[in-house]
């Protein structure tokens, strides 16, 4: 007899890009809460690229996923079963379930979530974890200035996205790379960037040479991999480098045949650069409630658009993570249960 | 019949290692100075890693030194002749005269140097650009806590020495990195360092790691290469990397086969590091008459103990400046003519 509650473990693993089999989806017994608990049905998984990072062999975060284990994630779940006063059946609040339907929790681990003033799937993207992420590191560590020139990687996604948003906000100019005509049409006409380049064009490095006129003042280094190499070279004294994610280097499996840190470190001496890894954890005591006011505002008055790429039925998780790794994307991916 | 002036060009570009033959000593006629210059003779010469930087064939800064020219460097020079108001013969400047033995300038590029409280090489070393590089650097960018781990490598050199001992005074603890037993004593013994690693020991990795069981707050990179590779996976969280030479990597003519980016921005994303490049110039305004005061201070107190390498004549220049980076001086180098 089915006990209707299903949950993607990682099966492997992977070595470069994930693939299906990496996954194992699992049926599992139905949890039952216990005193202060409440029993969760996942409504929105978030799925992003820190967890390619996680599930790597070598990754040494203690939250490192291991074969057998429950795939993380942020969540939306709705209360079905409450046994603490503090939520009812039919509640929605905001945790980290991972993949999988049905979950318990302790009544203080979970958030809950305010669904008067947005969809309830933001609060994974524009203003949640991805969306802060952006906000905080350009206007904390990037710092643009007006006529200041930023260049974020991935622009389309949830982080990249914002950045780009905010900063034009900020006043300087925008340039945004992503993969792919459509996505930098995107960029230009929807997002109001000042500038687009795709970086699977073959002559990419003169393609951004020629998008940043006056140079680079801020690159946000959310890919890593190529797109640094071309930023490099254009990069202004006193550049700043907010750096929150290598999704290009997790999924790389062979490194290129020379040693490029020596020059990298060179530029940065040359231009007095500033490199600023990141996570946005450390900034939410000081900065999240401005970031929500701000992003509400901003959503609600139309000075920012955001996208979002759902997908249905948590079955279609891993190859939604898969296409997400490869860019297939377009804006926060979301699985809807 | 001869001018009596002599000076040291570039010959050519080094590749790797500087050899003898990449410098040409010249004999030049006698300068002379026209209306508001100074003649001078110079008294010392600073010799510094920078330098071996500026003469690479790569180097894309517009003070790169061509073959034919001048080898550049901070000098104190006396004042010969002077046919400006501002100075008398016999009175003793700093400026950047570079490797000659008389030269002309304009008053206004000249600095009145007083010498009534240290000798006048400290000017060029512990009270001049390489003791304001490492003050300004730890000060500003590596701002280092009581308790904390400071680690510091060249570190018996000008720079390598202020950073620890001033690192010490913040209340932090100090490792330094030098080559070989000597040097490493000499920061024990002589600089009150915590602890001292000999770069040059087979075992360096885990001796570095057993000498900060704390593990590393701030890395101060004035070297490159292998050392950094040691510290890596030692450094804290938040931990902060004052960028301010690669003399390793100025004399390396080849790199090694694997990739080494990717690694350093990945522990760098996991340690949510900064790494921020720097020039010492940037911080004049702002910090030099503090750190003057300081530092005076400090050496009349006995505090602050600074070695001086010097080396008699500038035909012995070349030799002297290969030394220097090979490490085979103990203290700042200078010539003295």
């Amino acid at each position: 007899m089915s006990s209707g509650n299903h949950r993607i473990v990682l099966a492997d693993h992977p070595v470069g890009e994930p693939r299906p089999a990496d996954f194992r989806f699992e049926e599992v017994a139905m949890p039952v809460p216990g005193d202060g608990q409440v029993l969760l049905r996942t409504i929105y998984l978030s799925l992003d690229p820190y967890m390619r990072r996680r599930i790597d062999r070598g990754d040494t975060d203690p939250r490192a996923v291991r074969p057998g284990r429950l795939m993380p994630g942020g969540t939306i779940c709705e209360v079905v079963k409450s046994r603490t006063p503090d939520f009812r059946p039919g509640d929605l609040v905001t945790n980290g379930a991972g993949w999988r339907q049905y979950s318990v929790a302790d009544a203080r681990a979970v958030r809950a979530l305010d669904v008067t003033a947005m969809p309830s799937a933001t609060a994974l993207g524009v203003l949640g974890m991805p969306g802060f992420t952006g906000y905080a590191g350009l206007v904390k560590i990037g710092a643009p200035q007006p006529g200041e020139t930023v260049v974020v990687a991935a622009a389309t996604g949830p982080v990249g996205s914002t950045v780009g948003q905010v900063a034009r906000m900020a006043g300087a100019r925008v340039v945004g790379i992503a993969g792919g005509p459509r996505k930098c049409a995107h960029l230009i006409d929807d997002l109001g960037f000042d500038a687009a380049v795709d970086h699977r064009d073959p002559d990419f490095a003169r393609r951004l040479a020629a998008a940043v006129p006056d140079g680079i003042d801020v690159y946000f280094e959310n890919v890593g991999g190529a797109v640094l190499d071309a930023v490099l070279p254009r990069l202004n004294e006193f550049c700043r480098i907010p750096l929150c994610g290598l999704v290009a280097q997790y999924n790389a499996t062979e490194a290129p045949g020379t040693d490029r840190l020596p020059g990298f470190l060179d530029r940065l001496l040359e231009v007095h650069g500033t490199v600023r890894a990141f996570a946005m954890t450390e900034f939410v005591g000081e900065l999240y409630k401005q970031f929500v006011k701000d992003m509400s505002s901003w959503i609600q008055d139309g000075r920012f658009v955001y996208r979002e790429d759902i997908t249905d039925g948590l079955e279609n998780a891993p190859a939604a993570f898969i296409g997400m790794l490869r860019g297939e994307n377009l804006g926060k991916t979301v699985v809807r249960m």
